[in-house]
């Protein structure tokens, strides 16, 4: 299984992504979900990948190519992550055209769910949700993140304390927050996260982190969430529900 | 859709559902999950039911009889917790027999998944999980609580704050907040909550509301929750990131 979460600030993007691969209980191993492209001064994309492995490292190993052979585009000279999208999208298709049949053949479904987002050198930073069939959906100003793979544990928290307006950090650390719930509550995601904060405007990576159970930032902020949550808990008024029985 | 949660506590149970049922955006209904069998002195029993409604209503109605038609034993009489949970196993059987052909004519499966638990005098207080087959699993001593429906968004909170050693109020409480955290990423699930707590020994219910967002109880523990968490995550410390680059 996989998570990873991007977000789109006012500030810049925050990307962050699990490595846990299995196929099977006895079929684990780590693999990175996360794959940057970066030309500094001229661009910064992220790509995050969660679905059949088979068919998300077939779209990266496409993306440096160019998969129409004619227009000359690909994913370091795009003008614009809407291209870059497209690129991404068709890369699926080729790869469904290529492998699709054979996995129906033996009962796979084609199942991959991709985030791209960073910034081209005039634009602003965009982040893009692609899907198995190749079309996407864009983040726009009400909607502040994208999550894929197994997302339902880490979204409360999400939803509670990220808005446009948090800062990178606070971004990074709901992220961390966020994993530490998933990987609580699903074995199937692991460690390390990887991590990585984009400044808007810097067309590079300042931050990019491998985030692992001995990193002591992690084990803090996990054991100051865990208490102050205990805390909370415990000075929240309790019940007083009398003697009348409501009809159930 | 649906979410339930039943705790299995030392001190006792507690027992939460949601009331909203859902064929489609535009076929939403209020529909109670959770049905009760109490008489007082000798038993009882709470089941909460998630999955095709048709199916688990089916369930409720057979459970009134004998499906056997033989042994003479209904949800009133059985004399253990262990062969309620069987009758229940037995009427999504004979409903399966009944319908399980006819749904699949027409594409549908047979979903189902019910939390049953309570306590029948000469017993402990006992809390089953049973599958769409009839099988079951029963709560021991590592598990506080089973979850059936939409289980995911609300799992993070029990995983942290609810054990063996909880107490009734402490379950409830938790309850609701998961309910909360559920609510507000899945617009499938809705209110009015049925919670009911039941003491050990007690055999009789004692506390049984439902509460809707109106309830001055549900709406003050929501506001400092929610209060909480972000006082908590605005006190935790900035990450401190360096100029080291990992490599991803």
């Amino acid at each position: 299984m996989t998570y990873c979460v991007g977000m789109l600030l006012d500030s810049g993007l925050v990307f962050a992504s699990d490595s846990r691969t299995n196929a099977g209980v006895d079929h684990i191993a780590t693999f990175r979900k996360m794959t940057v492209y970066e030309k500094p001064g001229d661009r910064l994309l992220v790509l995050m990948a969660a679905g059949n492995l088979s068919i998300t490292q077939g779209v990266i190993n496409l993306l440096d190519e160019d998969p129409s052979a004619e227009i000359g585009e690909t994913i370091w000279n795009v003008p614009s992550l809407y291209a870059a999208a497209r690129l991404v999208g068709s890369a699926l298709r080729k790869i469904y055209e290529i492998d699709g049949g054979y996995l129906k053949q033996h009962g796979e479904e084609f199942i991959a769910s991709i985030i791209l987002g960073g910034q081209i050198r005039g634009e602003q930073p965009r982040l893009f949700n692609i899907y198995a069939a190749g079309n996407f959906i864009e983040a726009t100003a009400e909607t502040p993140y994208f999550q894929i793979g197994e997302s339902k544990y880490g979204k409360p928290i999400l939803d509670r304390l990220i808005t446009r307006s948090s800062t990178l950090d606070e971004g990074a650390k709901c992220a961390l927050l966020s994993f530490d719930s998933t990987i609580r509550s699903n074995i199937s995601v692991g460690l390390p996260i990887d991590l990585l904060c984009y400044e808007r405007d810097r067309l590079r990576v300042d931050v990019r982190r491998s985030i692992d159970q001995q990193d002591p930032y992690f084990c803090e902020i996990k054991r100051q969430w865990a208490e102050g949550l205990r805390e909370t808990f415990a000075r929240l008024p309790d019940p007083c529900w009398g003697e009348k029985l409501d009809p159930i």
